[in-house]
């Protein structure tokens, strides 16, 4: 599929299995209307990876900060805005499944959506490849801006 | 030192670094003291890893879970109350390096304390180890009780 292909570049990844990506994108409109997973549980797990690698990036990169001062510097690195600016960045907006009044509403410019969809990502890729490719994912979005 | 060697026995885990599991169970009083590093900071690790390690078996363990299930599913497995119940039953607080202030306080019964030092062990292990022992560890003390 285009979309999918497309996405691929975008993100610099290649999905082994290519129904991991399609499933990331779905926002949860799309899969009520098709019957279809939505990427929900994906962005369950892709916070908790996102969390873990950017916990685990700090911890090694300031050996001397305390644990007050990498709680602050995750928290300026995950949160929502930030997911937002990168997923914009990526254009992921262009690449959702929605339904179709979730797309005439604007569903594609949506902040929420398009977190969502970076988090759905994440996951995707941990599941993918584990826990290294996503990392260097990771990096790449989030540390070299 | 014996009461490295005794604990890991307890936890079932032999460490590569013995100075790991000393940093892990080094309360930030006896860091203090003896002008040592505390555990703060692997508990900011083992915190992130302990979510996503959870996250990962209930998200492959419940395929048909909505993200609002797994959530619910993964803070009755998470949660300070459960972290000292399991941190009580492999008795950390007899492991524990206290200031004297706090020793004399009843640090070594203090369920915060004892969460902490159990969280700065999965940070302990997954740093000596990896992720794949640091999951096999929570899998043994959070998922077989």
């Amino acid at each position: 599929m285009k979309r999918i292909g497309e996405c691929e570049k975008v993100l610099g990844y290649r999905f082994r299995r290519k129904s991991r990506l399609k499933e990331a994108l779905t926002h949860s409109s799309f899969a009520y209307e098709n019957n279809l997973p939505s990427n929900e549980r994906m962005e369950f797990l892709g916070d908790a990876i996102l969390e873990l690698v950017v916990s685990d990036i700090l911890y090694r990169k300031y050996l001397q900060a305390a644990e007050g001062e990498l709680t602050e510097k995750r928290a300026s690195l995950v949160n929502g805005k930030k997911l937002t600016v990168i997923a914009r960045k990526l254009s992921l907006g262009k690449f959702l499944f929605l339904g179709k009044g979730e797309d005439a509403q604007g569903g594609r410019e949506l902040s929420s959506n398009l977190a969502n969809a970076l988090e759905a990502i994440i996951g995707a890729i941990f599941l993918d490849r584990g826990l290294r490719a996503a990392t260097r994912f990771i990096k790449k979005e989030f540390f070299k801006a």
